[in-house]
């Protein structure tokens, strides 16, 4: 661990939300505000519960191609890191990041078709692109 | 003007940022927290300045394919253009976007080659998609 993976890592411990970047079926960038990730592993792994039925999930599964990118509009500063989502309803990972109160998005619960699991995948070598918060 | 049109555009007026989405060389979705535009045209044409040299603008100009979000993190509540980009240095342009303390990003003034304008013009009927803020 350097030093600048421990800033990122604490300057993104600090963020309520974060920006998902996808492309759409049109070639488009789309970017949507989304909780904070359900579970962060290092800089390396990020997930996400979402509804199966929306827009994301289907441009994901049509193109894995993503930016997580936090932001403190306050200090105008970001941090965006690159990598492929898979769309996922593995059970384990469901259950692991069910949370109370979760059935108001997924009135099934737990087992919920429309309980989905992103994850994100940030691109080998990223961090070394991302020489600053800026 | 319909009902939707005006409720954007109150929205959109009240934000402080807005957080522009590009395709990189390597076809991945970008996001970069932006001041907010120079101008804003209704909802068809939005202006931003920003330095020749940035990266965002060397994206642009091999793909000129955009988004602009704009969001309240407080209420959870967003709206996404799609659009396309073109980079330019026309100087009457650059004259009507120019602020005061811009020499601090541009310090040869008006004129500085590194001073550049991006013209987002969103797609024809994308607010016909945004159906809406949300």
């Amino acid at each position: 661990m350097n030093k600048l993976e421990d800033k990122i890592q604490h300057f993104i411990s600090k963020r309520r939300v974060a920006f998902l970047g996808s492309i759409d079926s049109e070639g488009y960038p789309n970017i949507k505000c989304m909780l904070f990730p359900r579970k962060v592993e290092g800089l390396t792994t990020f997930y996400f519960s979402t509804n199966t039925s929306s827009m994301r999930v289907a441009q994901f599964q049509n193109n894995s191609k993503a930016a997580i990118y936090f932001c403190s509009t306050t200090f105008f500063k970001g941090v965006m890191l690159r990598g492929n989502i898979e769309v996922t309803q593995d059970q384990t990972l469901r259950d692991m990041l069910w949370e109370k109160g979760d059935t108001k998005y997924y009135p099934l619960g737990v087992s919920d078709p429309d309980y989905s699991v992103l994850i994100l995948k940030v691109k080998k070598d990223e961090i070394a692109r991302v020489y600053r918060i800026d």
